[in-house]
């Protein structure tokens, strides 16, 4: 299409828009600007950065306040085909959604080997809903400031929902926490042994359980793992005390309990509303963006610093063999950080 | 006792021993400069840190591999009587010990009220025992790096086994879980909904349980609590793959269930020297530490820069209050820093 030259990276040069016509474009509802932006975001070159960071600045200002989602659970556990359901059961109401899923091609997020297209593949033909894979290079388990970025553009964009997909292996549950209203845990029908390859401490996170694929042959093992479910929730800590967890039997195919999960939901996001809760998440998820955002930046400077590459990996080796001392290297590590100062 | 002249700070001067005098004490065993070096590391005097590093160092290259337990509980969970018959257990078969107990008079970590003589007296007259209130100054859930280091010079004073208390309040459990071989839980006979208070995940930490003030009146319903704390271990995710985490009936007052729990504390100890997990604990223990001192040292280096702190709390609150975008707050905060650079 285009007719420009060839930059030195190979890919086509192309008409770039100016902050003001992309946030337009979000504002207005333009998915292809969306798109574009949240492509900024998740570059890692300074220009870029510096263009995304005016464009979340003036959508900020303009943020609706949406319902933020997390839906979580280990891969396999049918959270692709679980969204789908409870994305139609979402648009049906008369909501707009956004999900932010799990790339697919990240090795770091182990999604499903599936193509993204062959993924919520009913959804991504809806015009009220704009699916876009997770920005996750880079970090830790598939979430990253970059991801709550990503959610206040789309809150910008006026989607009335916003689910987070993340799966339930790195220290993505902990961070989507401060960043969601409510968390999802998804789980296999089982005994209970599949919540060998989840994160510690994902189940006390979640403020709701659907087992998935409770459905035929799966029913009666389903029903035991409701019950099994149920009691240890009932022995952890409450994360809230209006709040009874509940576990939901569900079945995407038939459309069994997604109406009852997502009515679960919105009496969870009414109470948070009316008690004030929602308002205080929304200041302390944006402490914690600015103290995350920040910490990221002291620790690139900091690790990326000449004088602390060049000892760094000599003094942690050494550390582990226990032939220095921790003090020591720290000590070390940051005379040669603060040298430069 | 001294006959020196008062120092400004008003407390008596005394003769403060050099580093090599400490250090040889440490290493033969004299507590009162074990005492003397723990108290020069919760300083917060740069020379007297200065000093404590040039004791750890030397301390590290000399110390043993001892068995590092973390116990915790929530107020009232009765830590303080059970490290009392387990510390008798722990002498009685042929080992020292080094308590690194809550400091009751620290708000923080909301220990008992009673004074700290009056906790675990019987222990504290005993030679083979060491306690000494947790280095809690300054550190959400009342452990730090320093409560590390503490371990450190413990080990070089040459205690075998060193039992650390916490609350199950803060975020002293994933703390601890970087300083320990074993977490045990202390619980109440009761429901469960004492578990209210319990810092989430700390159940997922926990290697074992033990019922505390399981007799008398509280016989049944501890036997209760017991299955539903067993149920509840079956429906979290393991710790280990080869430990099956146990749940104990224990009394401090009659002795039940307390050489139990010891077997079962060594049993796990045995297993992980065996299968390389201890070694391999120790090698990511340090690393934990170094990074954990630098991140500590950065964070400090950052927020005592005075450009920052000018800055900082204006932008938090604009940032909270919507005003500001976290990403311009950050970066403002962040170009304070590096202006210096």
């Amino acid at each position: 299409m285009s007719t420009g030259k060839m930059p030195p990276d190979g890919a086509p040069r192309r008409h770039e828009p100016d902050a003001d016509t992309i946030v337009g474009g979000i504002l207005g509802g333009d998915r292809h600007m969306l798109s574009r932006a949240i492509t900024l975001i998740e570059s890692q070159k300074p220009e870029h950065r510096q263009k995304a960071h005016e464009i979340l600045d003036r959508c900020l200002k303009h943020k609706s306040v949406s319902i933020r989602i997390g839906i979580t659970g280990s891969p396999g556990a049918g959270k692709s085909t679980f969204i789908e359901a409870l994305g139609e059961v979402i648009i049906r109401s008369g909501l707009s959604l956004a999900v932010l899923a799990i790339d697919p091609s990240s090795r770091q997020t182990k999604g499903s080997i599936l193509g993204d297209k062959a993924r919520m593949e009913k959804l991504s033909g809806r015009k009220e809903a704009f699916i876009r894979p997770s920005a996750s290079s880079g970090h830790l388990g598939g979430l990253s400031p970059k991801t709550h970025e990503t959610i206040v553009l789309c809150e910008a964009a006026g989607y009335d929902v916003i689910l987070v997909e993340t799966v339930g292996v790195g220290q993505s549950e902990v961070e989507v926490d401060t960043m969601v209203d409510f968390i999802l845990l998804l789980m296999l029908p089982g005994s209970g042994d599949e919540l060998q390859g989840i994160k510690r401490g994902i189940m006390e996170i979640a403020d709701a359980i659907a087992i998935t694929k409770s459905d035929g042959a799966q029913e009666g093992i389903a029903q035991l793992s409701k019950a099994e479910f149920e009691a240890a929730l009932r022995m952890l800590p409450a994360k809230y005390p209006f709040w009874q967890r509940s576990v939901f039997l569900t079945s995407a195919l038939g459309g069994r309990g997604i109406d009852e999960v997502w009515g679960n939901i919105t009496t969870f996001i009414e109470e948070i509303r009316r008690n004030g809760l929602l308002a205080e998440n929304r200041r302390e998820q944006l402490r914690n963006l600015l103290y995350g955002i920040l910490e990221g930046m002291l620790k690139k400077e900091f690790f990326s610093c000449p004088d602390v590459t060049k000892l760094r990996e000599g003094i942690e080796r050494q550390v582990v063999s226990a032939e220095l001392s921790p003090f020591t290297g720290a000590n070390r590590l940051m005379e040669a950080f603060t040298r430069r100062r």
